[in-house]
């Protein structure tokens, strides 16, 4: 029945037209074979094939470099020409895409690994991924992903035994990646202190609504500033000690500095561990500070917050109880693939106010039933998310939390070896000593001019990447370029680490005796 | 060589001892047979086993909703109570969890599946995003993701033949969802317009800062205005036609009374098309209203982008070409896993402008090379971002465009079917004749009150979906609820629709028969 003309402007619907274009039965059983399920068993037989022989390669190797211009013409080369029709399946076509992807990849799961925070994922992990790719059941509404989002709750219980918030008072969303998370806990607690500016674009307070943070916070935090309207030049520095965490005794006169320069901190955001040093802010006193002002304390924990699991380094987070909100990457030192990020609230009620509920008919319910408080739609930035919790809880249900423990409690004792290694040799120069398994240092033999050191490590850096043995990273330590490593991969030992410092003070030397530092 | 002591307040490092936790020699062997290629290799079988039967089955069925409480305790049950030991592998209880995942989500696979905008993915795509969480290749910088940053720009340049903007001036970064881009394209909109507000978190203009949405427009957009600090109550709205489209004539009368009560708007927010309806702004007309005061007109296309690669259907977005912005969700008229959303910007420079670039030096290069500008950390929200285009451009690479032509042909030919099965049936409405694949309508037989009609729909979408043969949505269109399809699916027949409709009307008759409306 065509009833739809209720509006005063009402026109003959057939004015459009229904569409035309051709159908053959040839395209469509062209369509249906893309979905033929004995395709899918022959595509991932060969694919499990090759990332089986990937995951046994244990030879030491870095990053194969490639031209961007050379990779792109790669690429190019492996597609199709026949664009009209779908062509026949051809699989050599993508053993060849699947080779160029892994070889062009950073070598993860290779010794040669020790560079950044993500990781070679648990196999297990990625099969479980896997699965999620073609059942596609999004988890921000119980309905689409009934078994994530029920895998969220449970997690969320598990891993609050180690935080020590009250059972049924905190809350816990996932959202896609650390910096995001960031940016939702500093919302929340923007919603909270200043809801003028979500409503109307303006807060009227005491002062500037402005965040504190350490000088090594990760650039999310910072940049969320400018994201919500706060301003970056609101942000307030908050001085490290030598190790490279918040000095907390001299955090007062800084925060009383700031408020006689009209700013209202609202939110303090302390790091667990930092990205450069692994460093990690002491959330106790910090959260003794803040409680006493009413300001937020959120504490990133994405690199760190999986530490809590051990038994033996969950003291590096002493505190944490006492925080609002944590940011928890498990795509980091839980060995998932990425992006799994985890936000905690410690009191429910103040996740929700990081967005205000609105009313879109398609997804909320007017008449809410028992399974509309599991949606967290109204809770985190997407709309359509990732059900990346599954990798997580499957190895969790499988494993218990003994591969965590047992692989980070490993990679930090590793970490502490190179330590080891690195003092005992005259030409290298150690920074910090390791809180986790994140390590930072200088090559810096005799002799060498003060003006030198920056520019060499960076060199150092690129050569080493560029030779493609080892991978690795740098960073500015009190504004000075080291080298970084950070032991993600269980198979690096501390015989790996020495064939590191062998070829960087190899590399050091060619540089130095080329002077090759314009 | 211990040369860290370089601040005033040195103290000895040895305050803080090496971690001494234990470490035996078979908690380390069974950490390391966690990554056993050979256990991967058994555990993908097993996996793509299970997928590919659950992959054959085209039964017709919707979903399996369980209740929140009962599903918990399943799932609690198939987990390890072995927390402090990595148990020896459980073969059994990785497939009962694979087996509870697959069976509890929406059979997106399946003729039943009817309801929202995620698809059955393409199978081989499923199977490329597994080799990116074996791999785990984040791609924000090029150095960590080269394949996939490669092919990012490759599917660019692809894509862009059908938008039609400059070759080489224009910029796409992905992003995790259309909700994420349409904040980053709106950030980006803010801070060309606005850029007090990322500094000092205000904005001294001649208004307030404001943005123009059509009624129906995706809560992400509004959510945006809150989020950003522009203020929701600073969101003017666009009146509809009776197609559900901005009525582009209305527009310039709306925009002058806005600027009369004090507000300036920086952006246009077009949908193409709607979630309710899926109807398409009139991107050509609003682009030349844009343009005539400096406006910004951004495309959430995240439905409908992707009609542009047919050539029957491309029209609907006629003007695009004129566009600042445009959002385009590969996972879901592209069939790839979620997330892969895309963000395009005419012009490459309005890109970096989302995010002032911040120095951190762990990530960005201090003497960028030939690498670095294809880094796009400073472009999207994300730092570890995941390799989302490799899915899409491997289909594309295979397939070419035709896979995806056809199928979104097929979809949106099969709607139109519908919509002409509905005309055929004197107890039900149409709403609209549909522009794309999502089709909206109210049962409504003769005799029923005005004030049941909206409770009805709500009723019957909530029976038919208990019922678990059929899935599907509904949403207010035009403040009273209708019912949604969806057609996601190419495995849906006009004949699947007709089975809906005697549901629909057998769940309908017996709602009003029992009086069950109240």
């Amino acid at each position: 029945m065509v009833r739809q003309m209720e509006d005063d402007n009402v026109t003959d619907v057939s004015e459009e037209c229904p569409p035309s274009y051709p159908h053959s039965a040839e395209a469509k059983e062209s369509l249906f074979a893309a979905f033929d399920p004995a395709l899918f068993r022959r595509n991932s037989e060969a694919v499990v094939a090759r990332l089986e022989s990937h995951l046994a390669d244990l030879s030491v190797r870095g990053l194969d470099l490639s031209d961007p211009g050379a990779l792109s013409r790669a690429a190019r080369a492996l597609m199709t020409t026949e664009r009209e029709t779908i062509a026949d399946f051809d699989d050599k076509r993508l053993a060849a895409i699947v080779d160029l992807y892994v070889r062009t990849g950073i070598q993860v799961h290779s010794p040669g690994y020790m560079g950044r925070q993500f990781s070679g994922t648990v196999p297990l992990a990625g099969v479980v991924d896997f699965v999620g790719s073609v059942v596609n059941q999004p988890s921000s509404y119980y309905e689409a992903g009934q078994l994530p989002i029920t895998a969220e709750r449970i997690m969320a219980d598990e891993l609050n035994r180690f935080i020590g918030w009250e059972p049924g008072r905190f809350a816990m969303v996932t959202t896609s990646g650390g910096s995001l998370a960031n940016l939702t806990a500093l919302l929340a607690a923007r919603n909270r202190a200043c809801p003028g500016i979500w409503a109307r674009g303006e807060h009227r307070g005491r002062g500037r609504p402005a965040i504190a943070v350490g000088e090594d916070v990760h650039y999310s935090v910072t940049r969320a500033a400018g994201i919500l309207g706060i301003g970056e030049s609101r942000i307030v520095r908050l001085p490290l000690d030598r190790r490279g965490r918040i000095a907390a005794r001299r955090v007062p006169a800084v925060l009383a500095a700031a408020e006689r320069r009209g700013l209202e901190v609202f939110c303090m955001v302390a790091s667990a561990g930092t990205t450069a040093l692994g460093a990690f802010d002491p959330i106790d006193e910090l959260a003794g500070i803040a409680a006493g002002r009413g300001i937020w304390l959120h504490v990133d924990g994405a690199h760190g917050a999986s530490l809590l699991v051990s038994d033996a380094l969950r003291h590096r987070l002493r505190g944490i109880e006492k925080a609002d909100s944590l940011t928890w990457d498990a795509h980091k030192l839980m060995f998932v693939p990425a992006p799994c990020t985890m936000l905690f609230y410690r009191n429910a009620q103040d996740a929700p106010g990081a967005f205000q509920r609105r009313v879109a008919s398609y997804v909320f319910d007017e008449e809410p039933d028992a399974h509309c408080e599991f949606d967290s739609g109204d809770r985190n930035v997407e709309c359509t998310k990732r059900p990346m919790i599954m990798p997580l809880w499957t190895l969790w249900a499988m494993y218990g939390r003994a591969l965590f423990a047992e692989k980070i409690e490993h990679l930090c004792r590793t970490t502490n070896e190179a330590y080891g290694v690195l003092t005992e040799e005259p030409d290298f120069e150690t920074l910090h000593q390791p809180e986790a398994n994140i390590l930072c240092f200088r090559y810096r033999p005799q002799g060498i001019g003060e003006d030198q050191v920056h520019r060499l490590q960076l060199r150092i850096r690129k050569q080493v990447r560029l030779a493609g043995r080892f991978f690795i990273s740098k960073v500015n330590v009190r504004g000075v370029a080291a080298l970084r490593v950070v032991l993600m991969n269980h198979q690096v030992s501390a015989e790996h680490f020495r064939m590191l410092l062998a070829e960087i003070r190899t590399t050091g030397e060619r540089l130095l005796r080329d002077d090759d530092l314009a």
